[in-house]
């Protein structure tokens, strides 16, 4: 996903080898190709839409198919060439992270004007990475961290920090490199749409599922638990002493998409003594017993409903965790938790996401 | 590649879905698995090996195959499946760049001691991303940059630079992710045995060849044209303004591999009033008139030999460049100019680049 990164669109410009894919028309018409002369069938699919679609072999061998038009957009989409799922071979920009699973291909179609999330010509913050000792996971993990324009310049200003986690099979660079949360935080800081503020976006496992000494049936709860020590005995110091930031509760919030966003709403909504405003994109409370996890935090409705300057969760409508974030929902009604829950169109993917911290971002720190 | 940074081996203790690849045994053999109960021939080919290897099929469909002992390195690999190339898909380590070709799988294979380019326990510098506005080019391009360990502390220190470019078909982060210039750094200044300061790793193409309005058969000069402007214009007096950076010559170095082997030799020898430390890894010199590139830095070479503290290039017995680099050792000798021509083992790889930085940065503003 660096392509995005250069101003340039490079899977655009590029036509090197025979084969050239995806290409793009002027009226966002999509064409993918590849070559595969002994193939018995290839097929597309993608995040462009629903199911997969089969590509038609030339003389040469070469398999393609012409799609949409599609709108102005960032997607997914992966080849399945006699049953073997792969990426597109002739498209540079590679969606990676720390499981298998997430890998696949990257279309960026761009429309007339540039999209909230596009590099454009504003002035631009500063992604940092850095390895830090865990002391708690006993390792040195690595930890990615945006500065807004000015943090340089400003060098007496404080600032207030977002705590910003990625999903499952994704790792720490995932809110840069597939969110662009650098490119979203600049465009909406240039049109004076959101306060200044460090983002900090720490690797999500404590330890991945299926690692060694680990029960595989334990799920996700035990990485959890690591994880949420390593972000209050590690991270949060280790940022603390690195940047100039402010470091109250008033000036610090916590969201997360999928996994992280059930790591945010837990972590956050049981230390409102950290943080003020909390988000959940898509959140995955999928198994998540709602009394035990945040009883303590139901318990004073009014003192955490003064404590708790935002509370935004939102999920789209066709994404499979619907169902849990509306039960969410619900559970804080009956304990007259105030909060907002955002329903909107889209499913389990990065386009809802960019748009979720597009539209909560303006909401922290004000 | 990014999977190295997390101080643990993802790959290595993956164990998620039914087929494992690679799996690296205790004694460092790999064993490569893909299912494709379809296929009719899949093959592996990799850096540690000559040629490529055939899987065998298993009756659930499974092919794989054991190779070995591996040596401790970092290797690329892909696998071959009724033709077509296919990183493996279920290693999440994955090499990407600027162009598809670059595009494979990564085996890393740890040995009893850390190697000079893990991630050892020891302090760490910090890398920051950048986009810049290049006048010059008329973009915005993205900019990787490493401070050493102590940076951020030692608020009143200014630091020399070396500016380190990337070869064809990658991007400016490949001497983090593939190179570990981080990491390597890193361990030599832990050890006493580098001088502490920044390296500055822009993006090595001015346009990509092929690229709308470019001749295909111009191949990559107009790009260094462009490219050089750019560093010379744009980057270098970013950094100036962005870092605590000396700005003489005698703490201004300049050294890259291949493609940006052959651009750091031709900037750097023609702008000694800006560097005095060249180095050239594996450089591209092919087609390259020396007397005309070099000439003006050869008219006096004495001159020249006060005011390069070091000229350092080398070349691997197994890389196609070693002819071209013992070329311009010849031209070198013929006028004079004092150089170092390191002549090591090995071909076109990174195993040979991570190895060059280790030996080139201890030489550096001694």
């Amino acid at each position: 996903m660096i392509k995005a990164f250069l101003g340039i669109s490079v899977a655009a410009i590029l036509q090197s080898g025979a084969v050239r894919s995806p290409e793009i028309s002027t009226d966002r018409h999509v064409t993918f190709r590849i070559q595969a002369p002994n193939a018995q069938a290839v097929t597309v699919s993608g995040e462009f839409m629903r199911g997969s679609k089969p590509l038609e072999r030339d003389a040469r061998g070469v398999w393609s198919v012409t799609l949409g038009p599609v709108e102005p957009e960032i997607y997914n989409y992966t080849f399945t060439v006699d049953g073997v799922k792969m990426i597109d071979p002739n498209n540079p920009n590679v969606k990676t992270g720390s499981t298998p699973s997430t890998i696949a291909s990257v279309l960026e179609v761009r429309g007339d004007q540039p999209a909230f999330y596009d590099n454009q010509p504003v002035p631009h913050g500063e992604v940092h990475t850095h390895l830090y000792e865990s002391k708690s996971l006993k390792m040195n993990r690595r930890l990615t961290v945006y500065t807004p324009a000015g943090y340089a310049q400003n060098a007496q200003t404080r600032y207030p920090v977002l705590y910003l986690f990625h999903g499952a099979n994704a790792d720490e660079n995932a809110w840069i490199q597939l969110g662009h949360a650098n490119l979203i935080l600049d465009n909406l800081l240039a049109a004076g749409n959101a306060k200044p503020f460090i983002v900090v976006m720490p690797f999500g496992y404590g330890i991945l599922p299926g690692a060694p000494g680990q029960d595989p049936a334990a799920g996700f709860a035990p990485s959890d638990l690591l994880f949420s020590r390593d972000l209050l005995e590690d991270v949060i110091p280790f940022i603390d002493a690195q940047y100039r930031v402010l470091k109250d509760r008033d000036h610090r919030a916590i969201a997360g998409l999928s996994m992280g966003g059930g790591q945010s709403l837990k972590i956050g909504l049981n230390h409102l003594e950290l943080f003020s405003y909390v988000g959940g994109f898509s959140a995955a409370l999928t198994g998540v017993a709602l009394p035990e996890t945040f009883g303590s935090f139901m318990t004073d409705a009014q003192a955490s409903n003064r404590k708790l300057h935002v509370l935004w969760f939102g999920v789209g409508s066709d994404d499979p965790f619907l169902g849990v974030n509306q039960a969410f929902a619900n559970f804080l009604e009956t304990g007259k938790i105030q909060y907002v829950f955002r329903k909107s169109d889209g499913a389990h993917t990065w386009m809802v996401w960019r748009r979720y911290l597009n539209e909560f971002a303006p909401l922290l720190f004000q």
